[in-house]
């Protein structure tokens, strides 16, 4: 079936906006929009209110730049955490996922992105100058690149060590080594000559 | 990546709105509400309106049961289609279908649904009684049962011949045979028993 004529142009709005959304095509988009139109009107005023609040509601962390429904996150509005500790991350998805790991107890810094140079992501789009202000006003003892291990974030590791590593604290990098649960049969010879390079005592 | 924690509530009921839709996980959902934020806020609005109107905006065809902007459907209310044959189709996916082939200039009936008792469906949940009652207003000459070709469609083909067999009208059924493009080693065998029992003489 194509779309050539839609008997609504409501429905037809509605089909659009849900394919213009990654990994989602227009057929895909219009059996969504048939749920939506078969549910209870009120779940469906309830799902619209959601992006609509989305758009208005939505904060950015002025510390942190996390996501947050007020103006300092709960991250780094909480006493208990320790300030004097930065995680650097890429974004906000990165701040859960270490934050679902509860290893941690600092705060964060989210840079907004990556070095990368296909992308045309370049150090001054990054929150770059923020991080070092921190690190100018003081009280921070340790900075902690967790960026991914590719390319990029390799190559933001190297950036940022070099712009930052004149300021008296400690930067250090997520440990790289065979994931748990990976078979060494199956593990690249990147990964595993790295793991071997970064050996670490055995503990029981 | 779990999602135990969100920085935000309005973050997370976005993601659940969006995770509520068929055939979209809680990843998925994720990833859209953040492809969301990524975007223009004006573009996110508008989405979330999209949404809102589809729950305010959109009627269903006084006549024929088709979705619509307006109280009569486009095409009830185009004088060049012909009234006098009724295509009686499932649901509004249907319609589009059929208009689609561009090969039909009479109007339609949207049932609503189809007799399936698996679903706890019956002819009472479908809106088989205005359409009988459009047969006994008159006007109508032939009466096209254009359902899906499984049991369930059969079985409501048949409950509409039974029911509606008495009105002195003409009732067809969609055609079945081997299908446009289909290879006859490929064609499953009661398909190609019906398709040779319903032969046609040829046609240059």
């Amino acid at each position: 079936m194509s779309f050539t004529e839609f008997p609504s142009r409501l429905l037809e709005d509605a089909v659009n906006e849900f394919a213009s959304l990654p990994g989602i095509g227009r057929k895909t988009a219009f059996r969504l929009v048939m749920t939506l139109l078969r549910r209870d009107p009120e779940e469906v005023r309830r799902f619209g209110e959601s992006i609509l609040k989305l758009h208005e509601g939505i904060h950015y962390c002025s510390i942190c730049n996390n996501i947050s429904d007020t103006d300092i996150c709960s991250i780094c509005s909480d006493e208990k955490r320790d300030s004097s500790v930065i995680c650097v991350v890429e974004n906000i998805q990165d701040v859960m996922a270490v934050e679902n790991t509860r290893q941690f107890r600092g705060v964060y810094h989210v840079l907004g992105g990556i070095i990368s140079p296909i992308d045309g992501i370049g150090p001054s789009d990054l929150r770059i100058d923020s991080l070092e202000g921190k690190l100018r006003a003081g009280g921070i003892k340790e900075l902690i690149l967790a960026l991914s291990a590719t390319m990029e974030g390799d190559t933001t590791n190297y950036y940022l060590y070099r712009k930052l590593c004149n300021y008296s604290i400690l930067i250090t990098t997520l440990a790289r080594g065979v994931a748990i649960g990976d078979e060494l049969e199956y593990t690249d010879e990147i990964t595993l000559g790295r793991a071997l390079t970064n050996r670490n005592p055995y503990q029981q």
